[in-house]
């Protein structure tokens, strides 16, 4: 019963992360610098008013990202530990290494790329693609295999990003395309390519206990109460920024109650399954990005929040199986629900409102300091194009992330990143030192199974 | 065995909430709009100023009271999932249904509903009302039932609140008689009405251990943190938040202090009670409010967290028990010695201060922006008045909130209200699919109360 | 088995507690008023503005303290309810202490002690030092004695910060030296007095668990993202603020990656060590302050994360064990590597980033308003003599602090304040009335070892 083939891995993680911290270091101090004071020091005033406008979004989205996602994901009732781990650290590399990246493509003016808040909040936001993608395939992989998605997705996520927002112009102020339809795609691609054909049989350590459902329920609402920040942080500030927190609120409280009303009628006796709340609740959030800022009236977001949960929590129950089944995707956390369906109604939403309230819905955006009507000829006519822009940029979402995923999947079957034997998926004993598990040997004079399945319980 | 009550009303609700959203759908398709972006484009400025101050204030409030109270309920050990769920269930139907009544009630100006940030946080203080108020019946009443009460309540809630604030003119800016002695009042009715005069034997499920009550525990430090958020939010900007915030932070320290002193002193062997200290802690927040930006010496927001936190312990050591025993009051979370006491004690303090500091305490609201001393005779003449308000303010929300109560509380009897079975109250098991007991039937070979205290314990 | 001694200190407690509730009320009484409102009233806007700025790092920081510090500590398994109360309530404690204090020093003008959000700030920032020097030796010491710690520990900390930064000029403004390093000495300092030559040996309630563990993790990453608040609360606003988030987020941000690394590389089978996450991972944190608002270049921050979170891993793993084999010394949560250590690097640094890049280091502090270069001759002249300085302030800290923590650790010996039983150390039941354990008196039929073994794993 000897297990060579995660030993092995190990090493080679903590190997390949310094490696990657020296290359930072290095990468760092020839080319990072931070803005001169001398331009700063006559508007310091406004410097620090845009960091107080900034500054509390960033925290916000820090903790959703950190805290939230990371006991979302820890309805894995013997994976806690290690999936708040990984999250983290998946976090923090994905940062550093979009960091590096960015500072390669964008911002390499005069040798010296220049860092500032909205620098790390543009790597934060490459990394959420990355936490985002590895729902897919939590507990089946192996941390250095996640960390070979981490450093291909930020790359790609740069790459589509440019294209479908500096490129095809799309309007995608809270990531709805960029970020979460790629994301899902992206990892439902690495999914498909590592699992192969071959079905993954549920197991036993895989089934929620109530104590790890009640955990992942408080990561939600975390989620949920800050997702306005998320969605507002990169907005015009002012009116489009209050407008864009509105109708989030709507969206997330919209979300919130259908879930609830879903996930009942759909149940025989009327119960709620813990895992349609979990989700079913931030499908809002998802989907109102892309419209988030633009002047679309209330009831829209309203209804944008009802209809992604509703198509959220029946993708729980009808779609997540059918893939499963017909095309044996394995999708561990249901990021199709909740990223992939309400991102695509999100998406589509975003070219209707184009369509329908064409002069409103723009404005902000095209011209966000002119007075309002000026350009309302201009505006019009550009009508039809961004909308179609709208649903170019999610075809090219789906279609490139679904292409990248698949081949980062690929290169996660090399030999060298193996991945956990069955024994040890779903269990933090595959990273972590156990020590009560050492000293506590015996309970109740019964088998190790009848240990385990108590611990599953309680 | 067969236990059919708790079914019809598993199918009543989600059938109820959908109608709602649908109809929710309806009156914001004809009624809600956001403010034009015309009248604000020239003050852009200063909306986004008004956001960043507003904002954040906005953000720890929600976190006050989707994740703090949320968890400071799952003191009841096998009810977490439930109480978290229905907690921000309530907070999310509250909210969107006080988004209507007030639309209906207040903002109602040219056929249209100009929907801010500032109309959502009057609407989430109604939700507060709510779920301050179910805490008196948490447990043994059914999620439809939760949701009749809340239907009512919001709506009385906007009826005292309008009389109390608008109409008699009290200074209540933290809601400590608005909010919290109406509530308490109100939960109590209910209470009282539901359950009559049976007396409510000591459920095996409802005593906390040490794991829900560390939990509860965490709860209560997040309301604690963000508590001076939830005072100051309403405040006018400058001097009087200020005041607000230091007021509210010294009485909550002097609280949390205090609990300890008194939970000890009271106990024959020192040893502190989990519940006098969750509660303890956060009631000088309660009673701060009245009174949080009168100009106040600093001592007397210490004075009133001291002897909130005191009549809160005491409270739950011998008043509580004499209600049950007396009266057959049931009061599942003690709301009376949380926000009924202090409440009190906050409100007569707002009319002593108006006496004792006339000019002072008063300044801020009767001349917010006319120099100092301008208009002190003014002032002084109605002191006494105001005194007499903030007291006929205590009797309406006392006396309008009870007997509310008392009739939404008789609703709830009947008969398409089912009060959950016996067996299953305190149970996660009526709401939720329980995945995880159905796979580990056998546990040490022990028969199911075995197991159940079992439970109980870790 | 009577256990006679603990029960005095629990008597003694409230009642020791309550005195001073009682004359901290007379001190505020008699001393403490707000800002007049004549002065405030011209410059509302500034207020407003300044309240803006500062109350949502202020609320960070108390996320911090009370949530993220109270979970980390919950690491002990069966101690998580008095930890969480412990935390609390020397925070509080030590706060309205530092006030008093703080009042007496600095702020006696007229007879009078104006208290604003700034105050408040500087007392918290005193507690902070207590919170971090009783992890040394949590669980083994009573209520009583880690007040008495509180109440010496605030008093020298403010003299300790009045000579370093006053006195000697030491440039800090993250608490590196005058936070971390003096309150990890007073620590160690109190654990040598009161532990004495006495080997401590291992408590079988001290092993964390899988489920502590998850809990202290939380705790970890809520003080990970929320600490660029704690360094940047008090920087200069606008260009330095800034400044000092970017170089704190750089540091965590290299911390979190690097300390995975170290505990890979140190375990033979690559497996990671919990504790050394959660320390490791906030060492960046510790060892920026001191120049976290200097304008050293985003690398040094990086580096000084890396290097922090080396030493508090290489820490855990040889010197903690070193110290306990070799000095007696009882280190619980290990403080010495995670503000030790990382303190001591964070103060050289600073020396060294002020003979290394003297202009631009020392600018913002020395000439934070005038135009940058005018007074670069002066800046030139006191380098040498500002790299002194900030050594100076490092040996003042570690030499009082040692001297301070080994004269208040003697008091605790005394006979009035007596450690709880070994039998008792690390257990709630110690603080707690326990409600489950009077109701469920047998479990399996096992005995109570069996029980026992039983909590310790699940």
């Amino acid at each position: 019963m000897a297990v060579p083939p995660p030993t092995r891995p190990h090493r080679l993680l903590p190997l390949s992360l310094g490696l990657f911290q020296a290359a930072l270091l290095l990468f760092f101090t020839f080319f990072v610098t931070y803005d001169g004071p001398l331009a700063r020091l006559e508007d310091a005033n406004v410097v620090a008013n845009q960091l107080y406008g900034t500054f509390p979004l960033f925290q916000d989205i820090q903790v959703m990202l950190v805290v939230g996602l990371g006991l979302l994901l820890t309805f894995l009732p013997r994976y806690g530990l290690s999936v708040l781990t990984h999250n983290f650290l998946l976090f923090n590399f994905s940062t550093q290494w979009a960091l590096v990246l960015q500072g390669l493509l964008h911002h390499f003016q005069q040798g010296q790329v220049h860092l500032d808040l909205q620098s790390f909040l543009s790597a934060e936001f490459a990394a959420v693609t990355v936490l985002i993608s590895v729902g897919a395939v939590l507990g089946r992989t192996s941390l250095c295999q996640l960390l070979v998605v981490a450093t291909c997705e930020v790359a790609f996520y740069l790459i589509s990003e440019w294209v479908i927002i500096t490129q095809l112009g799309v309007l995608d102020v809270g990531g709805t395309i960029t970020i979460h339809v790629f994301s899902c795609y992206f990892g439902l691609g690495v999914s498909k390519a590592v699992f192969g054909a071959t079905p993954q049989p549920l197991h036993p350590k895989e089934t929620p206990t109530p104590r790890s459902d009640l955990q992942s329920l408080v990561g939600m609402l975390i989620l949920w109460v800050f997702w306005p920040s998320f969605v507002a942080v990169l907005c015009q500030p002012g009116d489009a920024q209050h407008r864009a927190i509105l109708n989030t609120l709507l969206a997330m409280s919209a979300s919130a109650v259908t879930a609830v009303v879903a996930s009942g009628l759909l149940a025989g006796d009327g119960k709620l399954s813990a895992s349609h709340l979990q989700n079913g609740s931030l499908a809002g959030g998802v989907a109102i990005g892309a419209v988030a800022d633009m002047a679309v009236p209330p009831v829209a977001a309203l209804a944008l929040g009802s209809l992604s949960a509703v198509a959220c929590v029946l993708g729980f129950k009808f779609l997540t199986p059918l893939l499963t089944r017909k095309l044996r995707l394995q999708d561990q956390c249901g990021i199709h629900n909740l990223h992939g369906l309400p991102g695509i109604i999100g998406a589509v939403a975003s070219a209707v409102a184009m369509l329908v309230a064409p002069g409103d819905a723009s404005r902000s955006h095209l011209s966000p300091v002119t007075p309002s009507g000026a350009n309302a000829s201009e505006v019009g006519s550009g009508v039809g194009r961004q909308a179609l822009c709208q649903a170019g940029g999610l075809a090219v979402a789906v279609g490139a992330s679904l292409l990248a995923g698949l081949l980062t999947g690929t290169a996660l079957r090399l030999p060298c990143l193996a991945r956990p034997p069955e024994r040890l998926c779903f269990d933090d004993s595959l990273y972590f030192k156990s020590q009560a598990q050492a000293e506590s040997p015996g309970l109740c004079g019964t088998a190790e199974e009848g240990a385990l399945a108590l611990k599953e319980r309680v």
